[in-house]
């Protein structure tokens, strides 16, 4: 009767089942189903490739060690290394294999290289702010990856700004994350007209990648760019096709709710996604994910899903606090009826402390401490995000009282 | 003849042995020294608050739940929530213990109560970029944190710098982080005058706080103000005293290395810190995290000490790459003495695989892909991060392989 979802389909390369674009998880090491329909299969299809190579992380995986015999998986290892490095314009360029491993690159010499880069990562760093006025002058031409930062436009860098201006065509990635109604509106404004771009195209990018072959495309990527798989896969994509490949970093929502939160960076762990259940097809690996943490003393940034189709092509619907909490209860039953009691499972889940972030980045930005039970009445907001605390250290537990209502 | 370093110093608030601001690590667990100076105690004393609270996560904490207690270490618990919500002008507030818990704030109603908050932080959300012009309109008074993102000024958000130019008076805190020397030449132009302000004067800032209950005062930290336990502490001293307390966030070093690597963010394990010795007093419980890590197959994100004297006075002395190494590989022998050995350290260290992200978010930004003992080599660079992967997906595999010249 149960079906083992994850295993329908090592040939998704990518996997988005997460709201923010820092968001990406892939955890549905089991997911049980009563039904073999084919929508289950696909929503729980696109959780699978990570989920084969990162769930359960504290039982099977890398007791063999293969450090640094790097063939474990993927490509043959190079014993070499490589540079990444800044020409005077500030771009970060990869050498050719002709390079001697540890040179430095000289600054000035770098322009008429680029037509050697495998892909190249930017920051168009040394630029002053006023080099970067609207002009014709188009960066060059490739995939410019940028990031907005989470929520308020308010946020995006200096550098991502300009760029994206100078850019000859500009997408929104409309599927890994969102951006508020009134900051798309003004969006234009800041960067120029742009379109939007859904999952499809972005996960088969071929006429993307061919207009960045011609000129300067901008995608436009709310939070950090390089925090989803789908933008790394298409750093792997420019390189094999020669494209050029360049990345404006951003502000990343994750990074927001950890400042936010008041706890100790150092003091998170592994960072979890609590996907829609699809009927009777609950996983219980979140759970654990946050488990796992909880005992080892770590905190848990719990990211709550946007998307319960899981294909990435409607309007987004973040889940809220009560479907969180609910499906949390649910998991903790399911989880105890497999396994058994757990002493760190014991305390009803309404009692756990948790840290209710929604809207972060925005006008209507709330942090609200409290227990789940509390939290799972708060109405209203639009994204969520929970922080599920372990012990927390004096000042931690200070910073979490602070951001309470007695 | 071994002494538990960590054990002297209860009374140290906060935690800096770190880099960057968003590198803040407390993990001295035992720290063997053969000498009992005043120096060493130092070294390990400031190390001691989150050590005692998070040292050594596998095992010791938690495992008697004390999830939705709520009083297990820190204040009391209440079982209230509170709401920080935003303004009409961007301003999140904290509303007072008479509040409705679940109220939403209407946004038109903010200004008048702003006497009535017990911290707030700030985004500034909804400002135009053109409204935040050099202009003698002051900020509300208060301290006001303000994120540079890492290295180069051009990653500053709109918001942070609009609002840094207008306060009253501005602070580049000087010891958790660093700004590249070109940029702390730029500072000026883009933000106004501003001066340095060291360890003591931040974990000291009496004589800051009293300059902020008057006015508006920026205290610039590069990378995220908030990664940094010594910026939670100060939240917490601006509550206790009334004096207002603002954020700006700004993009982490922290984030933008993950980022950088290619590697799923999500796989990443906790953040580990790797202090210089002292002498004979070589703590091995970042090791332990990282192995750690390994096992739970997630990858470890590994920062640098800048400061081999651990006083936060000095001009900071970031760690390089081979002593890095060299430090790892002190460590296996320890560790491997004392406990014996283990499958995850079989492989001798300078196999291990690691990326080497050296002064990012800079000119002269390079990311590395490679073997330990070929990173170890590696010359030149100021400041730099590694990235000890565990095993990696096929995805990864390929975007650590990009890195590396063959």
């Amino acid at each position: 009767m149960a079906e083992v979802c994850s295993a329908t389909s090592s040939s998704i390369r990518t996997t988005i089942m997460s709201p923010m674009n820092s968001w990406d998880e892939g955890h549905a090491s089991r997911c049980f189903s009563t039904s073999s329909s084919p929508t289950i299969r696909a929503r729980c299809a696109h959780q699978s490739e990570s989920t084969l190579s990162s769930a359960a992380p504290s039982s099977s995986m890398a007791s063999k060690s293969s450090r640094g015999e790097g063939s474990s998986m993927g490509a043959p290892t190079s014993r070499g290394i490589s540079l990444y490095s800044l020409s005077s314009e500030g771009r970060i360029r990869i050498p050719d294999e002709t390079q001697s491993l540890l040179r430095r690159w000289p600054r000035a010499s770098s322009t008429s290289r680029l037509g050697t880069l495998r892909c190249r990562i930017t920051f168009m760093a040394r630029g002053r702010p006023e080099r970067f006025t609207m002009t014709a002058e188009f960066p060059t031409p490739g995939l410019w990856l940028i990031g907005l930062g989470p929520g308020d436009l308010g946020h995006m860098t200096e550098r991502a700004m300009s760029v994206a201006r100078r850019c000859k065509k500009r997408y929104l990635e409309g599927y890994t994350a969102l951006l508020p109604k009134d900051q798309e509106e003004r969006l234009e404004e800041l960067v120029g007209p742009w379109k939007r771009l859904m999952r499809p195209s972005v996960e088969n990018p071929e006429d993307l990648l061919e207009e960045a072959r011609e000129g300067s495309i901008a995608l436009l990527v709310v939070g950090d760019p390089m925090q989803a798989t789908t933008h790394i896969d298409l750093e792997a994509r420019c390189a094999e096709r020669g494209v050029g490949f360049e990345v404006v970093p951003g502000m990343s929502a994750t990074s927001l709710a950890v400042s936010l939160s008041g706890l100790q960076s150092y003091r998170f762990g592994r960072q979890v996604t609590l996907p829609y259940a699809y009927g009777d097809c609950l996983v219980t690996s979140p759970l654990e994910l946050i488990d796992a943490n909880y005992v080892s003393g770590l905190h848990s940034i719990v990211l709550l899903d946007l998307d319960p189709t899981g294909m990435g092509i409607d309007p987004p619907q973040p889940m809220q606090p009560a479907e969180a909490v609910a499906m949390l209860e649910r998991m903790v039953s399911r989880l105890v009826e497999e396994q058994g009691e757990r002493e760190s499972l014991a305390v009803p889940v309404g009692e756990w402390d948790g840290i209710l972030l929604s809207d972060i980045g925005t006008v209507d930005q709330r942090v609200i401490a409290g227990h789940l039970g509390d939290l799972s009445e708060v109405q209203g907001g639009f994204i969520h995000t929970l922080i599920l605390p372990a012990e927390m250290g004096v000042n931690e537990r200070e910073a979490f009282e602070r951001r309470v209502v007695g």
